[in-house]
Parts: structure tokens; sequence; C-alpha cells
């Protein structure tokens, strides 16, 4: 019997992605394709020691059902780490922990999208954001970016033409923009929201990845400052990119009736994030590990962003574009057409993995109008002599 | 600002659960109202070798980035696991990894529900379920159950008059009927599927909790003696009941197609199940102590299932009906009117926590026509005493 899927399934278009995938697969590749941490940066004995400490002093907690809101010594960490990054006034009751992220980004679709509904993401943006509102029926309109962020005039034109159910963007070392949105501009977001009455999501995972002075501080601390922006505000975080993505540990921040609501729809996602997970990270938190684990993984990365920087501009000239990321995963770039050998990203990505060296094509990471010149290289997960030699095989490619 | 939420929040009500949940806050309650095991049942032991382990030989493969599917090492012993539990056939590739069971149920509505779809369910049935269902627009088609499970002429009728888009059933010791479907009619279940080209879903998070001789084979274990059926049937399993809830590691078995859209939809729900977790479940059954830790949880269930029905007939007498459960958490009753002076179990719950003692009642499980005469008390979390004691308190109550 064929089965008879739900319409829902036609909203999104994944051979994009599964193309993607496809290129990764080959022996001796170099690979800057990826959108992950090093598993090396993992501080393994951190949390080992979390996790024995989690089965030993409350074992009920760690591996019983546990609120669908969170666990709640994990929720009161979270408030104190938001606290040391400039969120002042964040009590625990005001957040939720989520299956990552990426759940965060699952139950505002679930919880805000109506089929029809339309909502201003960035373009481009991350890639598993657009299928995941797509699932619900919403309709993208795409906000143009440039080196500092989501250029905020346009921004705003495309709130008051759509009034949209929300915005959503990544201010900070976004994936795969790698773009940091600049105080101003933060300042115009939230001054937006209140001017049109309209939800700000702020997906926050690359923040605390920051290679030399601190980024502005996020739009929830800066919320604080701009009245009435607080309660037109959702923040989504993340433990993945800095400790773990395997522990599945991200949170949300927003108003209290939007929380409530996305409580009863995660009670029928998946009832609760991992308490085996929420424990460990909690006893984490707890010990003070953190802040030298990110002072670690910010040098390694900082570093690679340097190496690859300097490797690109050697190599390939003015043949590509590029702002040196001050933070975060990725290079994102643009071929200039400088030189005339190759066309875009997708063809440029094909010829260079002919060379043995993987990045992602631009493309697919626009809900709408794709800039095909662009391609996104991570610089996350080679090693320094890797990304020499990688790029040096680009440079071949071009 | 009110926000504007999703048209498909008003297909759920949630008062009828919030109103159970304010009944168990109050100090010196006996509860029989959890869903939950008993914490004390957990091999914390043996938790913590598998994580340590898992921590130790893959850290990687526990802290990263997994496959959405599932982590390979843990779809093995699960295929194993399923293999003991008489399903011969199954490869790992014929499952994927869920967070929890209840995921399972989030991406079968989200997969295979267009609002307006049809969907028979038993009745009672389990509450997450129809709220969960009801989120995607599913239209509740509730079957009759007896102490043989699912009325299957009844579910003929029902399947053949309203062709849902599929049959969700809890074939063992089913929440909150503590019902086990018969042989016979498991038979004439997966016949009807073939006959009528009715997708059918199988739940089975209770079926290793049995307290005598082992149930009937599971729906998935029969589809082979059955042809055409297996390619109808959807298998969710978990090791919330058995092992750990915490760990949020399910599992779902399913036709090809449906597995590789509900993947697709899971990329975009959470990513994937917390690897940390699933490799410390790898590792918990590789190491081989699931045997004895299923021994260890039939045994005490049984003897408190035991306990609860002695002394339920001895307490209430013939003012409460109810068949003794073979296995799973709960005892399901009705209230004859023997006596007179109990009127429904909402009624009933209400005077029983004046008098010390809280048990769920059994209405709000039902999608339709609720037989409110209906009870559910749980027999897992209490120890002898005090079920003796909170059974004693019900018998004051009625």
């Amino acid at each position: 019997m064929p089965i008879s899927f739900a319409d829902r399934l036609n909203n999104v278009e994944t051979s994009a992605i599964r193309e993607l995938f496809k290129l990764l697969g080959k022996p001796g590749i170099i690979s800057f394709a990826g959108g992950f941490p090093d598993s090396a940066m993992f501080d393994v004995d951190g949390i080992r020691e979390a996790v024995n400490t989690a089965l030993s002093e409350e074992p009920g907690g760690a591996l019983q059902y546990g609120a669908t809101e969170g666990y709640q010594p994990l929720r009161e960490q979270i408030a104190s780490f938001m606290h040391g990054k400039g969120v002042k006034d964040l009590s625990p009751e005001q957040l939720i922990v989520t299956t990552g992220s990426q759940q965060g980004l699952d139950l505002l679709g679930k919880t805000l999208i109506s089929p029809g509904d339309k909502v201003i993401v960035e373009g481009p943006t991350f890639l598993a954001t657009i299928q995941c509102f797509r699932l619900y029926g919403a309709q993208l309109i795409s906000a143009p970016v440039d080196g500092n962020g989501v250029k905020t005039d346009e921004l705003e034109q495309l709130m008051a033409e759509h009034k949209p159910k929300f915005v959503y963007l990544i201010p900070t070392f976004g994936n795969p923009s790698g773009a940091l949105l600049n105080l101003e501009r933060r300042k115009a977001v939230l001054a937006m929201a209140v001017k049109h009455q309209t939800l700000i999501v702020e997906d926050d995972p690359y923040g605390d990845l920051y290679f030399g002075e601190a980024p502005p501080p996020s739009l929830l601390a800066l919320s604080a400052s701009v009245p009435g922006s607080r309660e037109l505000l959702v923040h989504c975080g993340s433990l993945s990119k800095v400790l773990s993505p395997g522990l599945r540990v991200g949170w949300m921040v927003g108003p209290a009736e939007l929380l409530s609501r996305a409580t009863m729809c995660k009670q029928f996602s998946d009832a609760h994030t991992s308490t085996f997970a929420q424990a460990t990270a909690a006893q984490y938190l707890k010990a003070g590990r953190m802040p030298a684990t990110l002072a670690k993984v910010r040098a390694v990365y900082a570093e690679r962003a340097a190496t690859m920087g300097r490797a690109l501009k050697r190599e390939l000239g003015d043949a590509i574009d590029f702002v040196p990321p001050q933070g975060g995963l990725f290079v994102w770039a643009r071929l200039t057409g400088a030189g005339g050998k190759v066309g875009d990203g997708a063809t440029f990505a094909q010829r260079a993995i002919e060379k043995g060296v993987a990045f992602v094509p631009g493309a697919p990471f626009y809900a709408a109008n794709p800039d095909l010149s662009t391609l996104r290289l991570s610089f996350a997960t080679a090693g320094l002599e890797k990304i020499e030699e990688g790029v040096g095989r680009l440079g071949e490619a071009i």
C-alpha cells in the first residue's frame, strides 16, 4: 500500500540537503562542510565527573521522568549562566529546557505558525530553520544580510509590509553567514519589535564562541533597556557548540504565555528533555568548569579561523570576498567572478570535491532569492595543517 | 501584546490534565496516581558503568552530533533486544531511535495526520496520545475495550465506516486499561489491517513488564505469519518503563517509506536523540544486564499488583469491578454503584483525596464517550504497606 502522508510534508524540499551530504562521503576528503564543533574540544573528563556526581547525588532526578519545563537545578544553572552573559534579571522560571535549540525552533513553529502565516528570516539563514518552519506551513520572507548582520532598514520595511507572525534572527556569528549584528542594529531591532508589536526570535547558539572582544550584548540582555521589548522577545540558547551537542540541551526564554503553550506542546513532543543529560549539564555548570572550557574553544577556533582567512586570501586572492569572522564556526564567502574560471558555489563545490576538499554551497541557505555565488566554509573541525592543505586544494580548484 | 497562537492549539483541552495534577500536591497523600515506574527499581550501578564505558570507549560518539536515525550501536542492540522478544527478522536499519516513545507518537502525527484526518484509538487510551494527535488536527474515533483488549468486531466496523489514517493500539497492559489483547484478537487485528489496507500502530512500552507467563507475541512479532501485514505495521518501543524514563530512549519500527519521512521530520524536531543517552543505553544493553533488571522489576511489580488486587477486593468488595492485571503498572477499575455512596470516578477521587489517597479518574482517558465510572490506580510506586494503607483509605472513602 502506498502510504498517504500528511499534506505538510509537501512544504519541504530536502533534496538540496541530501545533495550536500552526498558530497561528503569520499575518502581522503578534507572537509570544511560540517556544521558541528570539533569532538577533540569536548571536556570528556568534566562531563564524566558531572554524570557520576549526578548519579551519586540525585539518581532519581537523573533517571526518572521529569518536569516538561526542565530539571529545576539545570534551569537555575542556566539562569546563572545567562546572568554571566549580561542577562541580569532572568529567573529559572522564565526559561524552559529544550532538546537542543532545534526543539526550541520546532516548539515555536508548533505554538505559533498556522499554515500560511508569514515569518521573516535572514537571507541566508540556518537550513533546518527553513525546513522546520515550512513543515508548519510558514511562508518565509527573506531579509538581506551584510557583514554587520541583517539590514535593519530593509527588515523594517518587510515587517511593515508583511506583518509577520515573528522575525527569526541569528544575530551573533550566525549559521551560515558568520555575521555579527552590530550594537546600533540590535537596538534598532528591539525598537522595531515594539513599534510594530512583532515577536522577535533570537537564536544564539554561537554567541559564546567569540575570538577577540566579546560581541555586543544579546538582544535578550539589551531588552532590559528598551521598554516593552522583553515581552516581544524569544531567546534560544544551547550547550551544543561549546560543551557537547550529544547532550541535546538547549533552552528557550520568552514571554510567560508563550512558554506555557510551548511547554504544553513539548509535553506531547517528547514529554521532557533527557533528565540524564539535564542532570549532567547541571552538575557540569555547577562545577564551574565552563569558563575554562570556553577559553579553550575560543582560542582554538580563533586560530583556525585566522589560519583559514590568511590561506584564503593567499590562495584565492580576489576570486572570493569574505568578512573575516569574529566568532562562530564559519567563513561565509562570495565568488567574485575574478579570473572567471568558476561559476556558482555549487559548480565550485563540485570542482573542489574533485580536488579533495569539501564545503557547502550557499544557495540552499536562502528561503528565497538565493545568491548562487555564495559558499560556507567551516574552520571548526580541521587542524591548522589540514586547513592550509584544504585551502591549497581550493586554490587549485578555482 | 496578546500573542496570536497557532490555530492547532485550539484542538487540545488540557484543563482535564491540569485538574488531575492539582490533586497530587497535598502532603501525606499516598499516591496511586502516577504513570511512572518506581525510581528505586533503577539499576543505577549498571547505568553508571554503561555511561563510563561509553565515555571511555567512544567519547566522540557519545558527545557529538549523531545520525537522526539513531546511534548505530544502539540500533543494533535494540534489534537484538527485539529479536529476543520474538521479532526474528528485524535489521537495525528497520528501526529509528526516538526521544522516548512519546516522540514516536509525535512523529507519526507530524508525518501522517492532516487536519481532519480520522484516527481510531482505544477507549480508554493514553492521555498524551489523544492530545498529541489532536494537535495535528486528528479527528479521533474511539474503539471499545474489554478485559481482553480492544473489541475486534467493533474495531473492524469502525475501520470500514471511517477509513482512518491509522489505528493506534496499546495491545499489551495498556495505559490506562492494563488490558492484554489476546492472541486470537491480535491475529484478527493483523488480518483486518491487510483486508482494509489500514496502518496499525502498536505502542508497546509495557510489554516487558509481565508478571506470570509472557504475553502473546507482539503484533510486530506476529506479523511475520500474516502475509502483507508487516508493511502496514508501526511498532513503538521504549526503555522508559523497564530501565529509565530519564534517558528518553525509545524506538520506532515501520515501513521504510514511513521511517524515511519520520526521520526527515525528526531532523527538524530535535536533530537526533541525545547520543549521550543513546551510547549509555547501547552499552547497558551490550553489557547483558537487561535480563536481570527485567526479572527484578517484574517480580516487584507483580507482588505490588497482587497486593493491591487483594486489598481492593477486601476493602471495596463489590463496589468496584476490575480485571486483575497480568502486567504493566495499572489497575483499571469501574465503580459499580453497589452501596450507592459515590457517584463517578471524579467524585470518588475528590473523596479519596480528603481521606489521603490519590488516583486518577478514568474519564479523561477517553477520546469520546467517557465511562465516568472508571478510575486508574497505579501500584508501581508505593511499597506493599503503603498499598495496603492507601487501599484502606479508599475503603473509608467509598
